[in-house]
């Protein structure tokens, strides 16, 4: 019996025989050829067929699991069409007189090994999508067959170096129990796709490979992130029971889609999801989730060459507004810089992008992306119950110049007759040490908070969460934290406003019955993490917590206030 | 008349003809020579006759000026030996048969420019002390000659692009009564020598070489960062009354020199002063400090290849001991990482270094080093009043780890029979928000906090302070600043302990008022600001700077608390 730790990727527990998913070798010789017309020919069919059969998955994947998952093979096919990508692969093939293999592998790589190097997940995605493209082209170029995964037809568990979007999306259910992978992260596409899927899954393993025969009896543990190959029968037996508790849960949290979020003694909260999407929506509903806590409407503006125009925005904000059927959606402005580029801004390298020139401050600056950006808020403003709320506001004078730029652009097109919503709330992400200390002053001018703890957390411990040598200060639980979460709670409630908070730790388990504790009206977090908050707020106290959140602010460490809320019964 | 803004260098004011002290021009061209050994014997001659005045200059500036500021002239001689400059010279000269010149100026570019890339202000300053060098020998290499300033022989302000240290250390205070440069910052070796003449500076205005003529009227206003060319004759009245009252506040600052600091009320504070050398503390001294409140170990870890020794540090920090003659010294431990860089210790680049492994996060990973500043500290203990303070201490964690090596050591050094004071207080820094806000916890086991505003105030408005475009962010008077501080007095109040600051803020004249009124106990600053300093508290009364604090605490924005504090009569 051999267990090997991994990253959680998807829920649920499977136990079945290995299945061993191997990519042909993709080796790639440097030749010349003597036509280079004929080789790009070669080229060009091999791009053909690759474009039809991703098509075809495309529809495939469609009909199986919606628009969003399409999406992916949508950028491949966009990939596979790009001319700065395929272009130079003709030129290279012509002027230097080598193999289509050789061109493309050599083009894709330096693309590859770019957006790899850029700290941004978004771009790391990107290499991962074109990585898949070329492997797919080279693959009829090189002639290679190679096993569909939807070829399985027996039980099995998918050991794989990692799974491309593709295979994944040909994963048969029926079949296919579970996967686990060497490589991947929680965010990586294949991670996703298992979990729309709910096919349990561990991935970044870094070894699981290579320590699995095919035909081993394999457990994956997708709520722990653990791999255990051929597990004693005592062991299966254990696991067996844990199933069975998961899948018991899944039903008992199902059965809260439909009901408020309401405390063992009666009080309500509200329970919203993160959406970066209009497409993100479906989710939130099928999770029975109250609103949208946040919405990064940064995504709107990634992945292209220039910036959105006011239209193209206000379709999005319209569609989420409408498909919410008058819950409340709160929409952040424009939240780049730091680690997310926007290359077509060509903004100057920084030092310390975290500390930097970013988010409202940015906007307060290119005045002109944030008046386009807030007049398609605002347009959109009529389709819903809309709030809007800006993000990295450190003083109120940053809250004053932003909210200034909405009332004139709001009076600008009253003017021009557009219909303009009058309850839209206002409101400000807290995530900055300076604007919690300062919640008092901010709360007699702002509608609301919205905490960010992902950046609070990071400057208040002056920690880079990026950073793996300082993420052991990226503390939640650390005493400071509560006591800023509660200064911005206490001020909001004086002034009769909401506080809400849309970081991770929202839908954390550990944290929440402190929040409810504290006070917190509005918990944010990622759709799939609201059943499992709901059921556990319906078993929560909030008085009982009043008292567990006052103990807590007394504590001196983190470890402690786990501890403390370790004690708990619930 | 032309008004010309620069950044005040050296305090005062300076009224007299204009001097243009031009440099002769050092173009090169890249030659080709017959005898590569001839060309050798040439360059060494350059370097000899430089060495030579270097000498020279060394032994004057440390008749005239002391030890400290002749220290310049020692590293422009260790650059003139260091073989990593001077070997590869010698061996382009014979390698590409090229003449001393190119060489010399190809390869000191190449260093020059390395260090200017640094992101340190250490290394930039190292890049103007090489380019200082090469000027040196390269004016013997092309057979220049060049007008020493040595040689003005009537009153005059100095008109320069730069000044080299060089120029600086010879000119002659009897007829140089003031200077002004296109480039250099407050911290560049000119500026720093300015101050110690006392000769008023006003450097970085970008072009007052091109403005100015000869023998043109010039006032340089060495308080405020100005430069008038030709002013009238009103404006000339104005500038002398002000350089009188200079002159007249200067004369009883030097009345405070040995008295203690207290309030008009009576109330005792501390004024301290920061230091980075042994050599430091003459000036502290000189300047009436009542102790050291920050002695900043790291400059004995940089310019050098490799870890000082536990004896070269012992030796540092007895000697400050010593001269300190029992007033306290708070020695800070190793604050290195972020921005201060040690080659040799070869750190990985960071994303945010100011968010990143530096100061005793570095020192409780890497222990060997950590313990071997104890010990000298420890074994340095009994040559004075000696007060350790950890950097950037974020958990109470962290202070009980650093706190158990530090007691370790102890034992350690008692069991070897080495002799240890017992009165050693130690404490730590409060510039991370989580300190601060935990203060109250720290209070029961430290036994002072050092506010350290520079820092504490970029986490807290998340602004890296050296980010030109969230400059406007760095905002000392915030409310939220003061809040923190007060919560940091306070807390260390309530268990009896002493609270300082050691950041820019305590020196700070809008800020004393309010640092008094807070209860702040001890004030860290420049030893030229102490003199000021106490002038400006004897004129203050303690209970009226609580309530003017007590407003302070409770206003909206920064400029509110500048406004505030100006309407103070002092």
């Amino acid at each position: 019996m051999i267990n090997i730790e991994g990253i959680a990727a998807s829920a649920g527990v499977a136990i079945a025989r290995a299945f061993k998913l191997e990519h042909p070798d993709f080796t790639i010789n440097k030749q010349s050829v003597q036509s280079t017309d004929a080789e790009i020919t070669r080229f060009n069919s091999a791009l053909a067929k690759s474009q039809e059969e991703l098509e075809a998955i495309k529809e495939r994947t469609r009909a199986e699991l919606g628009d969003k998952k399409a999406e992916i093979f949508e950028s491949h096919l966009l990939i596979l069409n790009d001319p700065e990508l395929i272009d130079p692969v003709r030129t290279m093939i012509t002027d230097e007189q080598v193999n289509a293999e050789y061109a493309l592998n050599e083009t894709a790589s330096q693309f590859i090994t770019m957006f790899e190097n850029m700290k941004s997940a978004y771009l790391q995605e990107r290499a991962a999508d074109m990585r898949d493209v070329t492997k797919r082209v080279l693959t009829h170029l090189l002639g290679l067959t190679y096993v569909n995964p939807a070829e399985i037809s027996e039980e099995v568990i998918v050991i794989a170096e990692d799974l491309t979007p593709s295979d994944t999306a040909q994963l048969n259910r029926k079949y296919v129990l579970g996967f686990t992978t060497n490589i991947g992260g929680r965010t990586s596409h294949s991670a996703i796709m298992a979990r729309s899927l709910e096919i349990p899954a561990v991935v970044g393993t870094k070894n699981v490979v290579e320590q699995i025969g095919s035909g081993d009896l394999v457990i994956v543990d997708g709520l722990d992130g653990q791999v255990i190959i051929n597990p004693t029968d005592e062991v299966v037996a254990e696991f067996r029971v844990k199933q069975k508790q998961y899948q018991e849960q899944r039903a008992e949290w199902n059965k809260l889609r439909d009901q408020k979020s309401v405390s063992k003694d009666g009080v309500h909260v509200e329970l919203a999801a993160n959406i970066g999407t209009p497409n993100d929506v479906a989710g939130v509903i099928d999770n029975g989730g109250e609103a949208v806590g946040l919405y990064r409407t940064e995504f709107l503006y990634m992945g292209r060459d220039k910036l959105p125009s006011e239209d193209v925005q206000f379709n999005a904000y319209k569609t989420v507004l409408e498909k919410m059927e008058g819950k409340p959606v709160v929409v952040r402005t424009l939240d780049i810089g730091g680690d997310k580029e926007l290359p077509y801004l060509d903004l100057p390298k920084e030092m310390n992008p975290f500390l930097g020139f970013r988010a409202v401050r940015l906007c307060l600056d290119r005045t002109d992306i944030f008046r386009t950006q807030l007049r398609a808020l605002l347009r959109a403003s009529v389709y819903g119950n809309l709030r809007i709320m800006f993000p990295m506001i450190a003083t109120l004078g940053e809250f004053r110049e932003a909210k200034a730029l909405l009332l004139e652009e709001k009076q600008n097109l009253i003017a021009a007759g557009i219909e303009v919503s009058e309850n839209i709330q206002l409101g400000i992400m807290v995530e900055i040490p300076s604007t919690a200390v300062m919640a008092d002053q901010f709360a007699k001018e702002v509608d609301f908070f919205s905490i960010g703890t992902n950046d609070l957390i990071q400057y208040t411990m002056a920690a880079d969460r990026m950073n793996e040598r300082v993420s052991y200060l990226y503390q939640p639980y650390n005493p400071a934290i509560l006591r800023l979460v509660k200064m911005v709670i206490d001020a909001a409630h004086k002034e009769g406003r909401w506080a809400g908070m849309c970081g991770e730790m929202a839908g954390d388990t550990t944290a929440i019955p402190l929040l409810l504790g504290l006070g917190l009206d509005e918990f944010s977090m990622s759709a799939t993490s609201i059943l499992p908050a709901r059921s556990l707020i319906s078993k929560l106290s909030k008085a009982e917590m009043q008292e567990l959140a006052a103990k807590a602010l007394e504590l001196q460490t983190a470890e402690q206030v786990v501890e403390l809320v370790r004690g708990i019964d619930a």
